[in-house]
């Protein structure tokens, strides 16, 4: 390539850059009028997630307005459980339903076939069109969730607060939970290196759920099948960049930077962040973490805890993020003010 | 005193001991049939929780049971906004229903009167019966919620999910919520001094929702309103031992331990264990920190957690317990095993 890499990639490539990249979770989405426009001619949720059309609209518009460093991808992590044969539904105001998985015989009723291939083309579609449509200095992220985080939504057949029932699996009969964590990785695999094919220069792996797990179980069930997937979307793709996401990991975010071979790390709000630059950031790049709160209020809150996460990561590779993903009562200005600050750069 | 101190005042006071003190969160409670007996015989929960006798009843169930090493007063967090004139009702099945504070007009009809006194009253009673029931080896502990967690149920007005409604409080308006803060703070030292005064030996202090802040705006509301708290109980009853939980705090657990003053640091279910050896035991004593669903799924995969708690905490001064209170679901036998394998010790 003659082309200087784009900022995400450099960033992910272990440079530290004076102004760091941003885009944020989350960042196509209902605090945009624009994109509430475009889901209202949509059906389902997952309808609008296979519609490479308009799909792809929603993708951009962030872009368009706010001019961020990277596309994400707009789709959602329970297309690999639907596509894999547990039919998933959304109903509005309301979290994702999957009739939950329990035992061998519901796992039976899965698999990568033919119908997988079918069910996610549409969303390899979405990426190739999306990779046309990008100019060269934006870069493309495609995802999946996590096998550990996807499996919570498969055993409790939805959201959960305690997760009851996949710990319970996944501590009392690991032997058929393990199974069902490699047909996910497997899926996973596939389903990633499908979007890396069609455009996606990066991929995240979101593990929504990493921190219900304790740190034996975290270690067995987070970071084991991490690393699997990382090894063989490495080892098939060798370009690729991986970014983890342990959502509430905490201290264990340490085991996940040394043992998955991710190149970037998502931290989430409660990350402290001079730990993280002084243990995680010199295995990977670090990716966070402002409060989707601290966005929604403005302010002279917001203000501060920018310059803190500015000041913290001079220095070190580093892509600015959310904590989580954005919320949908954020004010759209409140957006344009953080991108300003952040472009504007360290003093 | 001539007798020998009992061991978990001797944890607290710095001791490492080759069996650790063994008590667990919410040990009176729904899992017990002999609870389910007696809060069937009671009104509200509240009302249970003010009822002298019945309190006292139900906190020593598990006492008989097990042997514990503490017994804590039967009570809830909540006691303290419905004292101050907050009124909060619970309903079977769903959490604790306040009227939701929004504003300074809100926050004027609070107060520490005699209205206060006069509802926390039965609370005192039940310590000073437990303090008379309890043999001299099995050590009170009484309780309060910490200022910002009880924030969190007085703004969001119950339980809450993303913490929108206080977090914007405490973000875009904090010379009022610093008000409603020093509020909470006035009334804990009031509550628990009354309880030390009645005979607790031991008080804990409960954030469970201290996860939800980035790290200036923990160590704001976090942090300097539990060290204000822990000095002026420390400066009015020195001999007092305090324990605190802020959950979900991960790396900024360290921060707390700095700086908060307390005795001992109860670890949720997330925390690595070496880390906190590490980096937080040259400082406080550390409690915890099974994940209740390995209790409640008993076998194999609870012995080596406890195996690994047991091996990774030696030498440092330590307490026994969960990460989070006991599920309702959990088998009473489970939990005599793992008083068994506690008791028996390190290899």
């Amino acid at each position: 390539m003659n082309n200087p890499l784009p900022p995400l990639l450099r960033a992910l490539s272990g440079q530290a850059l004076p102004t760091p990249p941003i885009w944020l979770m989350r960042q196509a989405g209902r605090y945009l009028p624009e994109y509430r426009a475009t889901r209202a001619t949509a059906g389902g949720f997952l309808d609008l997630c296979r519609s490479p059309d308009l799909a792809t609209e929603v993708t951009l518009q962030p872009i368009r307005r706010y001019g961020f460093d990277a596309a994400i991808l707009f789709s959602d992590i329970l297309i690999v459980p639907d596509a894999l044969g547990q039919k998933v539904s959304f109903t509005e105001g309301e979290g994702p339903k999957l009739t939950p998985l329990r035992d061998c015989q519901d796992f039976a009723t899965l698999g990568i076939g033919n119908g997988f291939r079918d069910s996610v083309a549409p969303i390899y579609q979405t990426v190739r069109q999306l990779r046309q449509a990008l100019a060269p200095e934006v870069t493309l992220i495609g995802f999946a969730g996590s096998p550990w985080t996807v499996a919570t939504y498969m055993v409790e057949g939805g959201g959960s607060k305690e997760f009851l029932a996949v710990k319970q699996m996944a501590f009392g009969d690991p032997g058929l939970f393990q199974s069902m964590i490699d047909l996910l990785v497997e899926a996973s695999f596939d389903y990633l290196v499908g979007q890396v094919d069609q455009g996606a220069q990066v991929l995240q792996l979101f593990d929504s759920w990493a921190g219900a797990l304790p740190e034996g179980e975290f270690e067995r069930w987070v970071v084991e099948p991490t690393r699997k997937l990382v090894a063989r979307l490495k080892a098939a793709r060798p370009d690729i960049k991986i970014i983890g996401f342990p959502r509430g990991a905490g201290v264990l975010a340490e085991l996940y930077a040394e043992q998955t071979g991710v190149d970037g790390l998502s931290l989430d709000s409660s990350q402290r962040l001079a730990w993280a630059v002084e243990r995680l950031s010199p295995k990977v790049t670090l990716q966070g973490n402002l409060d989707p709160v601290l966005l929604l209020t403005g302010g002279a809150a917001m203000r501060r805890a920018v310059d803190h996460i500015l000041e913290t990561t001079k220095g070190v590779p580093f892509i600015f993020n959310l904590g989580h993903g954005i919320l949908q009562q954020t004010p759209p200005e409140h957006v344009g003010e953080l991108v300003a600050l952040v472009r504007q750069g360290r003093a």
